[in-house]
């Protein structure tokens, strides 16, 4: 039974994180180690493929927790060498059905110079075009991921070296990625041009270490070197450190700001600075553009809490754990009589009646995609007895579907797609409702003057709209982009 | 694999949750949900008895999480009826080992007046003794529980009915016990009469509920009645409702003021209120014996929360989450290299280094028991660069083992068996550590006037070593009481 | 999924076996490979207990083949010692349902002067009267097998050494029962006085081994010293080598013939003779009591086999595998559709056409319980085109249940309980159908003189309705015997 | 635990058996019951594919056998359609490793016209080479079979159809193979042009079957049509039927003759004929070849039955099972200490010591291969008393290894490779040992005048190392064919 986040019934879904090590004994078991420190960006499944001098490339690919598989002695051992690469996901719409273990990265081929293995966090926006084009010319693909097609291209591609075959395939493509990959001596990161996915470089001893975040180096005890850069490819070896490329046209970068809202864990560093900090701001800037008169402050755990703090903080409004989060959630529960078949959001969350009773409550919630679970949690607020809910939501009105890696329901089902702030607010039947706007967000990340609507700094798509990359397959299957409306 | 609490490793573990259900269709659901909301008072295994009128008891006993296991059709299916009981429990030292599934209650035996079902939270502090002297008289043991004692006087009672039965039985016994049973057509409840372990009666619909915690009337959507009284007896019937008896010399109660502290879940409800709000107040208190110039208040998660939330409110110091725990940690994970084989701590939590940085930190945590974690948060702590730790505990010093229902260390492991609190600072090399005082503790649960030294209010004995039940079994060991020492 | 013997469908299922070892270093190997050996006699459930003098019992209980379980090295650590003993055995219907591996020998009991665990085979006709005698005066069951009773009595006996307890216990049993069982340092065997099932003595090395069958002494090597006689209680250990005793009242054995016909495997010697000799033989009876006018002599394989080969031998008829069967076959198969749904016995049996085709045939059966298969058996040689069919079985018509440890149909289900030969050989729709005489079996098995009818030399009450020890249990019930008829 | 032929220890072992069905509802049901009947041609993993009109294709591939995975309704009801594909298979050293499941056939590749499905019986000779090519041309291989080269080659092809692309990546192909796949409306089967490997046409109602033999075209009472000639491509379709191709030049003919002495189940028709009937004749033309004076014919169990009762038939000497096998033997069992280490053969075969003792005893057998198990069968038999032993070998001595399907060892390792019949009649220590003539095996299998040196009329490349396919793959690494020599 492949487990999911606790509370993401109602939250976007981050689809992979990736991680890579070269240069340390048993890379492996670091990998895992750095896998499990990513698994909130993933939790279907998992895949390490490693490489051992004497005996060549293994793998092993699992459904669930990185902690219930690859902490295995009889498993771990069979991932031998000082190079490896890894990958968390979510199961995507695409993949459920037969071969579902086949869309787990890494994946692997072999090249007439040698094997390599690739791993990849975001989202071939003309993946489908480049699958029809590669089938054609007698390609035969193992997964439905769009992944794949990376190995396809470079397969095919006339270059020399396994490098050099990676740029001619990244160039082929379109979209976000931040891709690890190794070769028999070599482990390789690269970023999209844009930089929409995070990919970060560490270094532990005599070893080098890719990962999404940086709390997955802060897990080994690895120090962070500093970021992949944007459109930027490295190459690393034990013998020559690490090579920098630059295989694209250079362009203004769009880091996908929901990373700072939800994707990213509160202790790893983005640009600089700690995701809780930011976070704690964005609560700051919301007490600031939305105060209310109220007496406690409760976040929506666990995301919320950071934001909480933050707005408790600015309003001087208590702040306190007015919901309390059963630790032992897994994906189902029993619900077989109609009786007890609406307590769903129970079995994760109850409220803490004590605190709540008779007190105007500020809930604040990191983000509100179709608006079911913030119904629920009203309920149970008001139910315990509070006078007062206010809705403070840490992130602008998710309207638009995300295509860089992001598992977004279709557009009609986000809420904020057919209504306004208040037809929001009526919908869920709280006191108030109001959204960080999204100038206060990018004041919150660190951009003093707000969004720079000529050139943003960020990719917001999922809330203002604007594409950074066309979504090309997506449009192929008749989606209007905000410019089309 | 048996899972545990994340973060036990240095925790005091309640062995036991007891739930019970009467009345409703399909009760085996109903305390599968219960269980699931207990789950933190014993993690290893499981079981439900229920009964069915037509075809009689059914029972399924298993390893694992409730969510794994009580959740799947095929398994509730086969627990049919409007009566069930079920357990939680932690693994004991003595029951590891050849027939442990034999140890999970409830245990079930057939008696000449029919079939009952027993399950029990609390220890038998006479059950050796017991034990010996029946299987002296030919009883089989099926089990290395201490509750099957119970069962078989009861299997060799004279007297006429069930219940009878019970009442003799319970009346051989020492210890602390909260007890639920059940009959072909009764639930039956008994907390001993010290009242060391709780129980609470609860009303959902036309039926009745008997939980541990109030926490498991929550999930089901059910009201709390009331408390089930130290040395109560109560019988319910769908028929007769309530019936209380009294089966036990009166004496005045103790009880296990480490609930409070730790054991009961903040969302559950003892004494009339919120177990949240205790620990809130024992921040307070806390705040008030032991201020310090400080420029964070941090706790140690999840438990150390609301103390520390109230410490922060009370000091004027602002409260950060300092400590970030992973969600997705397990019991076990490789560390098979020396390499990294000491990096234990951190599978669980991980510092936000940009908020502890140049910091004078206040750590809350909820009490020390070895002092082996306590060590190792305070090297995170430091090594993030925090300019001061200082520790603030919301119990005083653990310094005896607990006989009634808790797994504790033996003594001499207990740090504060062996040094005051100056040599604990040292020991933990932290700048300040200060546990709250044991008259401050009674203040925060509402004692106004502390503890009364003649007639505790409450079973402290693990912070005071006065131990309302003489530990008869530990003596015959050799356990030296405080007394005796 | 608990397998069952490929072609048991209609057939009586011996309900155990067992084993014991003493005085071998890692005695539950030996007994796991003396399991193996022993597998046709129980196929549902296997347990082992061993006793290790330093590390005390030892127990392993599974559902499945020994093959499955009993082959992994991690299991067999967990049972260490010198001493062993082990059982295999069939589900019965009592035992379906919520604790079936508490139904699963051997049983383990701890006694004032210690533990002791037993297992056996067979049936104590008398054990739901003993049941509710012990649950009266408080002795609580774990299972619903009637084996428990014994342990039970062994509890609650006065004498002051296993043994003696054991004598006391076995004395107040009714029924067939072979029994091996342990203390810490003896190994026991008993036979009750009728001797209906088999029990053996063998010597391997230093150690001594107890078996059902000496086809599981072969397996590990070792050598047949006798039988254990009826009413004879043997003691085994290390020092004093084999101590016998006889606690019953001397009476005439009677040995279960169907173990002859059908329970034992070919390989084993029974009262000195090889079963397969005796089968040849019962196969050169049938021949001479039943001949017929055919072209080819087939066995119903494999149990048909042996006589098959006698009945070839002795008419001349030439011998030939007309029936092959799919050596993969387990417990279930995909039946979904209609479509497929009749085609049961192909699974497990193909017709060799070319060689049945236009053939007259002799078809040679063990046994026919309900007739289901035989019926289908008859069908796939008629289509094969075989000109004539002759069933011929090596036994008399089964017309009565056991009680002695054997899964029979209900009376009413027998064939031969309500159809004479030629009504059942119309029932089959066969040319003709002839059973062995009684007194041909007899001879056959080396009675030269036939059956003794004052005093008959076996067991053959499901033949003759002679029930040798009343069966009180189902005479409480309404059975009635022939005798009552 | 993939579990293996009980007595493959010492046999050549088919890799594989193929199965198809269209034009029948829920044909995946169909496919699993004639798995489950070629169950003997590869026990160590099975896979189906099946097209639905309205879903597309499905596909599930398991380890272990057909009816311990094929059989679950949640399973089978994954694999919907009227028409699928079914492969089982053995291991072969090059598959052993990290991504065994996804050498289990079928394979399934999309092409730009659609997807197909294959599943081979064979072996192709100039894999690596192939496979070498591709890659170099930018195919990508999923698995380490010699299978996945067809499907690839059928990607790459110009050819507008699927049939058409098929025919030509068969014409690239080298050595022997009997090939079932599908499209999404076609059944498609193809024999090289020697027809090495078996493959037959069945009808079932409406509905057509392709099976590697006869016996799965039984199991679900399909009606043999007739054998798919050698160098034969059939496309059926319900709306055309049968429509019969010849893709590659014509060849006389070289059916595999081990598939006569061995491979084939008994009750299949190979050639119009009963394997069953052709092994007996082998027997009688031993008998005729080679008597001797004995006492008893005994076979080897259960391949080599029949020879052993044509031996008895033909030589008047009487037959008997002097060999029990263990019906529930599995791959593997505990041989955990020295003491016990060397009974390996006794967990399969137990030797019937009445029967024996004190007689001379022909033992027939099928092979002998390394000759390890014969040698330990003798000892079984000498032990148990036999005054003689004289080996009767039902196929002529194996020397060359085969290169067309089956799993041999390496030349060195097969006993014939380096000893003449004397010296393996020393080496195994019996007192006579004969095998078969190559000329008396074609007598046996029919053809009258034996075999045509100029021409045979099978290959028998194992007994005679004329290959009539050059193994190139193998002579590029070494390999000496005899001509070589």
């Amino acid at each position: 039974m492949p487990p999911a986040h606790p509370f993401d019934d109602d939250k976007l879904r981050e689809e992979c994180g990736v991680y890579g090590v070269i240069g340390l004994t048993d890379a492996a078991n670091f990998v895992a180690l750095g896998l499990h420190a990513l698994q909130h960006r993933g939790q279907e499944a998992g895949g390490i493929v490693s490489h051992d001098a004497r005996t060549g490339f293994h793998s092993a690919h699992r459904f669930g927790y990185v902690r219930d598989n690859f902490t295995k002695a009889s498993l771990m051992e069979t991932l031998p060498g000082t190079l490896a690469i890894g990958h968390v996901r979510y199961s995507t719409a695409g993949s459920k059905g037969q071969t579902a273990i086949r869309d787990v990265q890494p994946f692997f081929g072999e090249f007439s110079m040698g094997g390599a293995a690739i791993a990849h966090n975001g989202n071939i926006t003309n993946a489908e075009a480049l699958r029809r084009e590669l089938i054609d010319r007698g390609s035969i693909f193992q997964s439905s991921s769009d992944s794949e097609c990376i190995i396809h291209l470079m397969a095919r591609s006339l270059q020399k070296t396994i490098p050099e075959r990676m740029k001619d395939a990244l160039r082929r493509v379109e979209g976000a990625f931040s891709v690890v990959a190794m070769t028999r001596t070599k482990l390789i990161g690269v970023r999209d041009p844009l930089g929409v996915r995070p990919l970060v470089l560490g270094r532990f001893g005599e070893g080098w270490v890719l990962s999404s975040e940086t709390c997955a180096l802060d897990i080994i005890g690895a120090e962070l070197v500093r970021e992949i850069e944007p459109g930027e490819m490295v190459q690393i070896s034990p013998e020559k450190g690490v090579e920098s490329f630059r295989p694209f046209e250079p362009r203004p970068s769009r880091f996908c700001i929901f990373e700072q809202v939800y994707f990213s864990r509160p202790d790893s560093i983005l640009g600089g600075r700690s995701v809780y900090e930011t976070r704690h701001q964005i609560g700051v800037e919301l007490a600031r553009e939305a105060p209310v008169e109220a007496d406690l402050v409760c976040p929506v755990p666990d995301s919320g809490t950071p934001a909480a703090i933050g707005y408790a903080h600015e309003s001087g409004i208590p702040f306190g754990m007015g919901i309390i989060r059963n630790q032992y959630v897994g994906r189902t529960f029993i619900e077989p009589t109609e009786q007890i078949r609406n307590m769903g959001v129970r079995l994760k969350l109850n409220v803490n009646r004590a605190l709540i009773e008779g007190k105007r409550i500020v809930l604040v919630d990191d983000s509100v995609v179709r608006g079911t679970t913030s119904r629920k949690i009203k309920e149970m607020i008001l139910d315990a007895g509070a006078k007062e809910v206010h809705f403070r939501i840490a992130s602008p009105p998710t309207a638009w579907p995300c295509f860089y890696g992001v598992d977004t329901p279709e557009r009609e089902k986000l809420l904020a797609s057919h209504m306004n702030e208040d037809e929001m607010r009526d919908y869920l039947g709280v006191d108030s409702l109001r959204f960080i706007s999204l100038d206060g967000l990018y004041r919150a990340v660190g951009e003093a003057r707000g969004r720079n609507a000529a050139c943003p700094q960020y990719c917001d798509a999922c809330f203002s709209g604007d594409y950074p990359v066309a979504p090309s397959d997506m449009i192929d299957k008749g989606f209007q982009t905000k410019a089309a409306e």
